[in-house]
């Protein structure tokens, strides 16, 4: 059976046993417990995530200590602070575990030898950035649009799992709206 | 003088002359006038905009015909609707001309071979991908936050030249405040 790595990185380009294994040589594992974090506010993030068990959440806190959901995160995705990671300047979100997780991740160093070494990887990752893009882009259209059912309706799509896992008071954050708001929407 | 695109794509990568003279028989330029569309929402957008002189605003339109402004973008910036270009699906986006513009683009089919071909202009396309998906979590991050300070705060450092160039209604709009809030502001 073939590593859900490789099962993941060939529904966009094909590698041979060789390439993936060179690949995989430039990634570690690590677990975190329910409620550790990945990333805090004010850290350079030196390490891009990708989920093999668990759920995350990416979020920011603003003045007055309230946290304001970015993203949720889970099996086969990945997660990571990327303006943090990509700049190599300190960050302002914090990433943390809502169950506990495992990964593998690869370094900020041997991200960029990997794609300048191999093209497939360089596509790969162009292309997740690009759908990555896009998914902020339907965010921002949706906070805009301002409506909390069409919130709603693309967290659904966007994660159909997540409603099985995720707390609803964390469900209701990402969406901005308060908990009575997000019972009438989900009935 | 090196062109202006060349100068562009060396902020990130290095290129010979036979590979810049490569890369530029994948475009084509093309002029429009004030008010002109170079996308409406429905059709499948084939071009990724290279503007040469200009400015231009994509948006959307709400339920009730409102404008909403998803970015601006002026000369040397890149622009189309990611989600439409990439994925080759109707645009729900109209991207239109605020001055008379000029542009050099690159066509989906060209996009795709030319960085298929050559490692070096996925890596320029890759960066600038991740330096897009940047760009709008920081808008998320902004709207989320709600203050109407920090989201004009955030536009004066992206488009510094934007405020003499622009219609102050439009400005208004991309903040989502009123042209009385925006004054305050701006004071």
């Amino acid at each position: 059976m073939k590593h859900p790595l490789r099962q993941h990185i060939e529904e966009i380009i094909e590698l041979t046993d060789e390439e993936f294994d060179f690949v995989l040589t430039h990634f570690e594992t690590d677990k975190k417990r329910k409620h550790q974090y990945l990333v805090q506010e004010g850290e350079v993030v030196k390490k891009e995530y990708w989920i093999t068990k668990g759920c995350v959440k990416s979020y920011f806190l603003d003045d007055n200590g309230k946290e304001h959901i970015l993203r949720f995160a889970m099996e086969h995705w990945w997660i990571t602070d990327y303006e943090s990671f990509v700049k190599q300047t300190p960050s302002n979100i914090y990433i943390d575990c809502i169950e506990d997780c495992e990964f593998l991740y690869i370094s900020f160093e041997n991200r960029d030898r990997l794609t300048a070494q191999m093209h497939k990887m360089e596509r790969f990752w162009a292309k997740k950035s690009k759908l990555g893009r896009i998914a902020l882009q339907k965010r921002i259209l949706s906070l805009l649009k301002n409506s909390a059912k069409e919130r709603y309706d693309l967290l659904l799509e966007q994660y159909p799992q997540l409603f099985q896992r995720v707390p609803k008071k964390l469900i209701a954050s990402y969406l901005g709206v308060s908990r009575e708001t997000l019972s009438r929407l989900d009935s």
